[in-house]
């Protein structure tokens, strides 16, 4: 039986864990909360699961767009460019956003009946992201298993690792990296500048994994 | 100035908590997640801010009602009749919806530089709903803490007090019950039968409190 429920953005590293727990996961969840970038992000999530024959779901969160202060959320032309550990990079911060997301996840799985909530945070995220780290994950996973009857569990398998080693694991698990996104901007093609475009060129360079991405410089 | 935001309902409990708590309250949060009875609590919440002056907005979580399992949100007919501790209650349960609705909270104080967020959980909940307990409100305290730049509380000033204590607060401080809604059936008439209207009857009785209820039974 699978038990897992997978929030799955459609980016490089939910899709590893998507190939890389398919198996167990009965059903991915994709949050639209009115990012630049959330259309070609939800395509690429849905690709890759009607490629694993997995159901996939697009939950809209549009009160984020409403009431939420971003840059990740205002536009293309809000995004800063440069390193994604860099102090500007915090302007695309979405307050809570994963305490949303999980929140919801852990909801959804109760009712499915499902067992746990995956999720794709990494140790590259850490330093700009506060609810990216393992105490806030420690601390979210102890509420989903207090505040649920069947006690729901959280699992973040990339903990501990780096972007870099997420794409040599996916490279050796065989995931298409052509079949992922993640450009704040939300161009048709990968800007290549802003702090998430210039992350993935490291991850696949520094894995020696041959980087599929058309970026626009 | 004032600095938290306050999830309400319109039931007895936050609106006590509103009034209770009214000098510190920046923003009131009702989530419509598409109960039988949203609409005539909401327009209570709403009376019940315009008569503060305290700024009041509604966030749709529409997923809920598409994807969540619950008599609560199924039509009046799914209701139970009968005690609110009573076994059969537990179908009124939407998973996970504190933790839900407290993240949501948690990502929007922290948008609008507000320090925390009120729950006006209490003892009485303890017995039906996991989300509602101590230690499910102290991990996800700790969740938001964690989570958030500004570390954002989460502030349950009537987590270790009954229904009959809080109807016995509001009518200290002049609470107009008349202006609360609480049947989970959600008809224009309290029903009188359901879990949340037996509870309601019992806690004016036992605070001594006059019950302006005009209930169909």
């Amino acid at each position: 039986m699978k038990k897992y429920l997978i929030i799955l953005s459609g980016g490089m590293d939910s899709v590893t864990l998507l190939h890389d727990w398919e198996a167990d996961i009965a059903l991915a969840v994709t949050f639209d909360y009115g990012s630049n970038h959330a259309k070609r992000e939800i395509a690429m999530a849905a690709a890759n699961c009607e490629k694993l024959g997995i159901e996939h779901i697009v939950i809209p969160l549009a009160f984020m767009h409403d009431y939420f202060k971003s840059s990740l959320i205002s536009g293309a032309e809000a995004i800063p460019e440069g390193h994604y550990a860099d102090e500007n990079m915090k302007s695309t911060v979405v307050p809570f956003r994963n305490g949303i997301m999980l929140a919801v996840a852990v909801g959804l799985a109760e009712s499915r009946g499902l067992e746990g909530v995956l999720i794709a945070n990494h140790a590259g995220d850490h330093t700009i992201y506060p609810d990216c780290r393992p105490e806030f994950i420690d601390a979210v996973r102890r509420s989903a298993l207090a505040g649920t009857f069947s006690r729901v569990e959280i699992i973040s398998p990339y903990c501990g690792i780096t972007k870099t080693q997420i794409a040599a694991r996916g490279a050796e698990i065989g995931v298409d990296y052509a079949l992922t996104y993640s450009c704040y901007k939300g161009s048709e093609k990968h800007c290549g500048k802003c702090g998430t475009c210039v992350e993935r060129k490291e991850a696949f360079r520094d894995a020696g994994v041959q980087d599929p991405t058309d970026y626009e410089d």
